[in-house]
């Protein structure tokens, strides 16, 4: 008799605030092991996941992807059922579906999709502390999006690299970057093949330099162009980035 | 020389998630006691405020009042940039003003307001859960919109008053009850001279029986007219309600 190993994909959100990063650690609140904890208690088997892109601390998810393999035969919608119900409230499984045996989460995604949320109100806003970042000064979205212009492309992007990257190489595919005003909140949007530490984060902070007037659009331009992290504005914090969407082949 | 004094009145907002209530207490966080810490640190003096509404753990506040004395002269919009920097990020001034000495933000108050959001998507939302109470089932929202004309008037509001209610009589007047459909989320809004404890929560509660089929509109006017909490429905849970207006009669 053999036994059914089954490939199955989850997509779903995290509110980030509380979590020590994505990757399970020893030591930790993180995604990934509150995820494999929930897992395994749903299947009755240690469970490892697969997962499309690791986020920093303190950034969340509305459409992040993870895969396992299970042996487990439990219906997959019970599955969805059970794992929302004994997941912590601030991680929720959003979409459940059995794929093919070579699916693989990370090594299968085409494209990942962040957002970054800007409160430019002159107050704060106390329920979106956590959720967006506030600006008290006004923000000129026209200039960003001509900045935003010049990011697509198959390019080095050094310049929006953090020291502690690890990869081997910088030279990363944008398909499409710029920003929509969503009533009072502005969305800085980015998709990519894949992303740099901290990328996202050092362009939006660039592109702040823009919106408030202290750069152009021509030299974010020459910051791409000098492929050194010094000329790029500072890293904008975590709270406001959230990983959006991942996409594969199929869909 | 005589010392002006001046009364000033502070409409701010709040996210209750992480208070131990609204009213000053010798130990645990309260809105109060951040506010009148934040006011005796900018004004330089000890400080007591008064607010139109001591609402519950855990219920939040987008409108709150409250009013206080001062012998300060700091101009107050110096006053409310001070206040918003030092206050914690779960508290947040919203406009200052200069009112009449007589002016006392509870006694002066014709009327509040209080919204209760509720999200019925089949899926909770992390990001919503701190705001707004999942229901996993549907609502109709026509048959909470029918129940709710029984509501306004002056009448004894027995059904709706929580057992350690301290007042003296059960009698309050509600201006308006009714229900928004916001995107996906629903409001119901009530409006009225002033709440018992745990009023609106109760109220919310029996509504949800009849918005989900188990009671009609005309057993919720049985309801009120029976004056006997054991027939309404279940308390609310609190971190769906706001306190979203306060009126008083110079606006």
């Amino acid at each position: 008799m053999s036994i059914k190993v089954r490939n199955i994909k989850l997509t779903f959100e995290y509110d980030g605030t509380d979590f020590f990063g994505y990757q399970r650690q020893r030591e930790g609140r993180t995604v990934q092991g509150e995820l494999e904890k929930a897992l395994s208690v749903i299947t009755d088997r240690a469970v490892t996941v697969y997962s499309a892109g690791r986020t920093d601390t303190g950034v969340h998810a509305l459409g992040q992807v993870a895969n396992f393999h299970t042996e487990s035969g439990l219906a997959i919608d019970r599955m969805m059922k059970g794992l929302n119900s004994i997941l912590p409230g601030d991680i929720a499984i959003k979409r459940i579906e059995i794929v093919p045996d070579d699916f693989h989460a990370r090594f299968s995604a085409r494209s990942r999709r962040y957002e970054y949320f800007i409160d430019p109100r002159p107050l704060r806003s106390v329920f979106n502390r956590r959720f967006a970042l506030h600006v008290p000064y006004s923000i000129d979205s026209e200039a960003i999006r001509k900045a935003c212009r010049y990011l697509p492309g198959e390019k080095d992007f050094s310049s929006f690299r953090c020291s502690h990257d690890a990869s081997d190489h910088s030279v990363r595919r944008i398909i499409e970057a710029g920003i929509d005003v969503r009533g009072e909140v502005l969305a800085l949007f980015f998709e990519g093949s894949s992303f740099l530490q901290h990328m996202v984060r050092i362009i939006v902070g660039t592109l702040l330099s823009v919106g408030r007037g202290r750069m152009t659009a021509e030299m974010f331009s020459e910051v791409i162009d000098a492929k050194d992290r010094r000329v790029a504005g500072p890293t904008a914090p975590p709270h406001g980035l959230y990983l959006t969407r991942v996409r594969y082949s199929d869909n």
